[in-house]
């Protein structure tokens, strides 16, 4: 016989069996008793109880599938609302609106680390000192040098975020003492959008004060901190002293703002993290909020 | 010849058949000439043209798929700024360190509606009433009755978000005469954590003033509008009179609260939507600003 005449029977029976194997595997001729004719119960019984049994399998696999997605669905669900609930919280906290608080809420840790590590709190530092600097700019000045800028220290020229890295981004209860070791080491880096306006508003023929609430004990440690992070010319270096402790935030710096009006300073702008930097009496013109969801000063 | 004889050639060549075909497509197979043995110069140089036109080819491929990556990676970017710059301005519209804008930035737009439509404005509203309520819950009452809330009406107890749905959530200018056509209708809906918040400081015993820039002319519609949303029982419904039109309204509120005081009422608690409802004189113990970054009043 001409090996070639079973040629168009060959390549006939392949395509149909290249279809066949095509459809995928198929349980029966996978099944070790499929070519045999012959009757094998036992076998069969077992092929019925392994196809039982994987078809558990299969709806148990579907079954975790399913529980796996709604776990999934429901973690998403709970970050979701985490988020919600942090935004508002800051919403309430940036606004004034909260108060009083002590310490960043336990399930806000995340939220505020991401926010002071990440893109956010900078540009939200960056908008500030903008919108600070276009006020400004546009504001007349007198010709007599009594037209002034206040700027707030910690968190407003200087960051001292290194130290609240390192101390759970306000989650943990100020430590008054061990802030004060980070503050001796005069390391604090300048917030430079800050920097920039302050460089600005002295350019301008602002006289420049630096209201802050560390004390007068940390006067040569600040001074050198300030000078090395770029800080120059300022006019007045004002610190709380003996007579001024204990007293709230807002109280003290309201008091030293009235002794400047009164010494005839114009305080066209003033700009703080806290709002106990910026409310109370002798309020400037324009005050400037610099977000800080880390802590609050009363 | 049995036809049987033939099965075990055919199941060898088709194993290698299909063994073959699983190779996936074969250049040389799906060229016409693949099973000629016979040189054939032109048609090969074709072959090698088409190879090589298909390596170009596939080069282009991976060319524009890294320009299309370049791209997304772009607009992720792109999208990432904006939001960072929102978010920003949002925070100098919050805090009032922006002041004096008219509309909301154009590339705000999305962001601005996304806020309003979705949960975040929901989330930052019930906050607000929140911590507003447990300011309330908490500081105590005088028994001569003389101690009072106030309230701002629109995006304090009122809402007028179906009308901003339609008028581009801030990103038109304010049209007095169409805002007004949508007063008058009197369907604005209840802000139902300052429902509950309303309710809540009637029940404790506060009086209840309602403070508003809504002019005299829109009284009954204004009350109608406030019972059908659920609000009873308050005190005084303030709003402009003739005398107060063109007084800005930090003005025309704090001149409203000084008569208040002025008749022995204190002032415990204060919510409105705009720093114009909260600052100026004789302020409240305790102002709760509501979120709103839709329009500023001055």
């Amino acid at each position: 016989m001409n090996p070639l005449r079973i040629l168009p029977f060959l390549a006939i029976s392949c395509i149909f069996t290249s279809l066949f194997l095509s459809l995928g595997p198929n349980p029966v001729l996978a099944s070790s008793n499929a070519l045999s004719l012959k009757p094998r119960p036992i076998l069969e019984d077992q092929a019925w109880n392994q196809e039982s049994r994987e078809g558990v399998d299969k709806k148990i696999e579907i079954f975790d599938e399913i529980r796996e997605e709604e776990k999934r669905e429901s973690e998403e669900e709970e970050r979701e609302r985490v988020r919600l609930y942090c935004e508002s919280w800051r919403f309430a906290v940036e606004t004034n609106n909260l108060q009083s608080w002590k310490v960043v809420p336990i399930e806000c840790g995340g939220f505020v680390k991401k926010y002071m590590s990440e893109r956010g709190y900078r540009s939200d530092l960056e908008m500030v000192a903008e919108v600070a600097g276009a006020f400004a700019r546009n504001v007349e000045l007198g010709q007599d040098g009594m037209d002034a800028w206040i700027f707030d220290i910690d968190e407003t020229l200087l960051s001292n975020l290194v130290y609240y890295e390192e101390n759970g981004f306000g989650l943990e209860l100020f430590n008054g003492n061990k802030f004060d070791e980070w503050v001796d080491l005069a390391e604090a880096p300048a917030i430079s959008p800050f920097l920039k306006l302050y460089e600005e508003v002295l350019e301008m023929g602002f006289k420049v004060f630096l209201l802050t609430g560390r004390s007068e004990s940390q006067r040569s440690t600040t001074i050198h901190n300030l000078q090395n992070s770029g800080f120059q010319n300022w006019d007045r270096l004002i610190m709380r002293g003996a007579a001024d402790q204990g007293k709230s935030a807002v109280f003290y710096k309201s008091e030293k703002r009235m002794e400047m009006e009164k010494e005839g300073f114009r305080i066209l702008g003033n700009s703080g993290d806290q709002w106990s930097d910026l409310l109370g009496s002798s309020m400037a013109i324009r005050s400037f909020k610099l977000p800080n969801p880390m802590y609050y000063i009363p």
